[in-house]
């Protein structure tokens, strides 16, 4: 297949090295030294056994030039997809799939302004991956990759999940994969956006006793939005799950703790953000995920002041 | 009048300074240094135009040996005001006024603990001062303070304005207190609780959009639970009041905010706690005001952690 990665972070070049095993691949970035670094050296995966190997896919500041791909996966920060689309918007053509594994929902609104609603592709992934450096990718763990679409019997889907399973990437597609979003979003929208709020790993959350009152509400909150979804979860599993997940990790650093942490922009749009959305939209009460959304936004803005204030000094 | 200042902070130590020019005071504070210093040098109080004096009330580390006073003015911080009375209980006689000029509401409640209901008075002052040293006050602003009580008729109270205003701290009773408490909460349960949050000062508040909204929140639900409570505000008047504060002082550090950034626990638990309080007890929503006071309390637990954490290390 003829397939090309948006986007050449952790989990984009994970992707791609992956893939390039067995098809034509294009890795696009918007970063020089990444691009050059892999054109000239290839991307190095180190496994989590310490083994590495090296893969060999094509990469490319853009898409000029080239044409229509079968398959185009997104691995942008969520905040860009829309930006990094339109600038490759040429290689997505009317059999072009258009494929999003990133964290949080509602992507299939952004993409579907890309492609049809039956070519647009949604999914989770159980992989993950730091970046080391230029190419250079620490594969953390591994496990499923789901995809699914609304518009689109699996069957059509079938031949995208073999491609990813031919290349180490165990994948399988699913009428349901919007009740495996769900299911992905309690950790990231109460535990972990709560981490970027107070500055402090997950132990904290699960250890404070009112860090711990505010994760309940969220999670509370985020059962609530979807059930009426459409969703059923269970409120005391989905809890015990984040518990779980804060008691197993005590020191972990979440990517939007270190998104604030470093002054960047945080993925809260397209995670918490999503849970905000869709209470509007069935009119359910959200008022704890309105907080905190608009929390973590006061504080990008708070880095961006600091920034300026830093620059004016200089 | 016989009168005694429990809390020899900047606010307690300037209205016992003042007070002790026509009355027999006394200071209470749990800090030896301070209470040495005081009946060593005294307090002195640098005045907003660079003048200062220096006043001789009595100061002592406990009560003891002493008798019933007429007058008893709380002045600590509010977490600490139940013990420090139950240390003090025994110049608190049935013919003591137990009086709070303390920011925040519901202190009638704790004061109730130890004095009749017609003998504890609450107010609020415009006066601000900023502790210098042991014994060393700024006094940043004046202003009215004005005295009431829920269960005495206004004239019995007359007495201990006019010692105040002799004194220089001009004073009136005011029937209707409680409607100046609650006026008095707007700007400290929206902007400043936000500066404690964000650890930003006022400006940051009204400049940044997100936080704005928050502040919007916070000042629409206290309206609502003020009126609940019986006291009517407009809310577009009252948020512009606090724009109008943020805006006037954008580079202000509230003492909240200093608290936190010192890792001292703060008064989040009698003032947004307060409007909490409220909203519980005539069963208006107040989401947002319940959010922060939670997140105020988390950040007040990170604090213990890392100096638990650092004393560790050390």
């Amino acid at each position: 297949m003829k397939i090309t990665v948006i986007g050449c972070g952790a989990m984009g070049g994970l992707y791609g090295a992956y893939l390039s095993q067995k098809n034509d691949v294009t890795v696009i970035d918007v970063a020089k030294d990444t691009v050059d670094a892999i054109n000239r050296d290839g991307i190095e995966i180190v496994e989590p056994d310490g083994s590495s190997a090296i893969y060999h896919p094509r990469a490319a500041l853009t898409s000029e030039g080239m044409e229509p791909q079968d398959l185009v996966i997104i691995f942008v920060k969520a905040l860009f997809t829309e930006s990094a689309l339109s600038s490759n918007a040429r290689i997505i053509g009317p059999d072009t799939y258009l494929m999003t594994l990133q964290n949080g929902g509602g992507h299939e609104t952004v993409l579907g302004k890309f492609a049809d609603k039956d070519h647009v592709v949604i999914g989770t992934t159980q992989h993950n991956a730091a970046r080391l450096g230029s190419g250079s990718v620490r594969h953390g763990g591994s496990g499923k990759t789901v995809i699914g679409a609304s518009g689109v019997p699996a069957e059509k889907l079938a031949p995208i999940a073999e491609a990813l399973t031919s290349c180490g990437l165990e994948a399988a597609v699913d009428g349901n994969v919007q009740r495996l979003i769900w299911n992905k979003l309690f950790t990231n929208v109460s535990a972990s956006a709560l981490t970027a709020l107070f500055q402090m790993p997950l132990g904290f959350i699960a250890n404070n006793e009112s860090a711990w009152a505010l994760c309940t509400k969220l999670v509370r909150e985020t059962v609530d939005v979807a059930a009426a979804a459409g969703f059923e979860f269970d409120f005391e599993q989905k809890l015990a799950e984040v518990r779980h997940i804060c008691e197993a990790s005590p020191e972990g650093i979440t990517s939007i703790q270190a998104d604030i942490a470093a002054g960047r922009r945080t993925e809260v749009g397209t995670i918490s953000g999503y849970v905000v959305d869709c209470a509007h939209k069935y009119g359910i009460p959200a008022p704890n995920h309105e907080f905190l959304v608009a929390a973590i936004h006061a504080l990008e803005g708070k880095a961006l002041v600091q920034r300026e204030a830093a620059a004016t000094k200089a």
